[in-house]
């Protein structure tokens, strides 16, 4: 039996960073729905307030939490009965539990909309003057505790390495908490593993590139060995790495020109 | 010496389908900037016309050649004495040339800015119910000539495979010649190389999500074997692919109920 419920859910991205990353194409379908909703528990934009975003539409939005959209699914209970929207940071269907949202919908036969936009998984490898299609799968460090580490992120560096490919390290995010992962903690984290399994993967003679801001103004974009790196401060979230893999001597040289790595990464090229 | 033109060159990314792609923020630099250049060689808007993007920002944009930006340098030039936009579709620094492009403003010291939108690379997971975690190294079908045919992609797919990785195939662009290669010359090639190496690989039997017009409002999603993909019409373009590694039960529950996959598919889990 098909029944629709003749109403749309879409699954808007605000993007990178501030009110102004998200598309025209977003604000026009925020201006004609009856309801909307974001979540800011898989990610967060943190140029600017969520009033600023409510400014430009001149319409409210409530903010979720986990439970309320994952087990209470107000969004899609919502849906049933008029046009919602539902609002994240990046690209709207990047964090797997929008994607299950996107099934759920079409179970509930709802129709869905999805409207892009700018994601750190394709604005990091530009910003640091690397080759996208030489990035491996991407990794996201946890925040660990005394029964929780992971080595996985570890292992996925490896692997990427094994096949010549850089990383993409995201830093956990717990906004409940207000906790965003920083460049050092990340690398603080790496060099423990390293300890522990000694393979050679992240040292602190090992090359990394600091990422802060994507979408910002001016971002921050450094690179040098983890050791030089965790000494530094990066400012504010979002935080992010990149592990390079092999190096063309292109990407050797933005990294040294740009981004401040030291000099001798292109005698070894 | 420090000496800068005092002018900016922004790199702006158009996203990925129609004139309402690009960001609040695009939008903005583009009112302000003195001279406005767009390429179109290394990807395409089919969702509309480079006088709709005009309208918007009531200004007039050149669309420049490669030879006209890269070997004349006419943004970079430009911006040593005005305020220039550089507009790509996508996200404007996923192009590898676009990447040398910045470096070589920096030895300019042409200050630069970059405004990130949507792109295939971030869009193409979400769309497919698929992590985009567990999306390996990217890779591209090139268009083959008589004495020119890479097996590179075919490879990237097995290494991606044997880390039981998806693989997002990119299909081969020629805006000169009007050639956008379709799913069905995409699957082709992967038979041909297949039947070359025989490493079963991409046979007729293996899954494969065939994806056209990303964002639009309707994007086809469609999932099914290669030999039944190969027969069917996927409309205009862009087309892409997706050669998937190891599903989750998610995923695959994604591909049989949204994208037409074989109901068996959820057999083998």
């Amino acid at each position: 039996m098909e029944c629709r419920s003749g109403f749309m859910l879409y699954f808007i991205g605000l993007g990178l960073y501030d009110e102004k990353d998200i598309s025209l194409k977003g604000i026009e379908a925020l201006k004609k729905v009856d309801d909307i909703y974001a979540e800011f528990y898989t990610a967060n934009l943190f140029g600017t307030t969520l009033s600023a975003v409510e400014d430009i539409i001149s319409k409210e939005i409530s903010v979720l939490t986990r439970e309320e959209v994952e087990e209470f699914n107000i969004p899609l209970n919502a849906a049933m009965k008029k046009d919602v929207a539902f609002l994240a940071a990046g690209d709207p269907l990047i964090a797997t539990t929008h994607t299950d949202m996107m099934i759920e919908a079409k179970k509930w036969n709802i129709e869905t909309r999805v409207i892009h936009s700018s994601s750190i998984l394709s604005a990091a490898p530009g910003l640091a003057g690397l080759q996208a299609y030489k990035f491996g799968k991407v990794t996201t460090i946890p925040f660990t505790e005394e029964n929780y580490f992971p080595h996985s992120p570890y292992h996925a560096i490896k692997a990427n390495k094994k096949l010549k490919a850089h990383t993409l390290v995201l830093l956990d995010i717990r906004a409940d908490a207000d906790r965003y992962m920083t460049v050092n903690q990340g690398l603080e984290y790496l060099l423990k593993v390293e300890k522990e399994l000694g393979e050679e993967i992240v040292t602190e003679d090992s090359l990394a590139v600091a990422l802060a801001r994507a979408g910002s103004i001016k971002p921050l974009v450094r690179a040098d060995t983890v050791k030089k790196l965790i000494m530094e401060d990066f400012g504010g979230p979002l935080h992010c790495l990149i592990i390079p893999g092999d190096l063309h001597f292109m990407e050797a040289e933005y990294l040294v020109k740009i981004c401040g790595a030291p000099e001798n990464l292109l005698d070894e090229l």
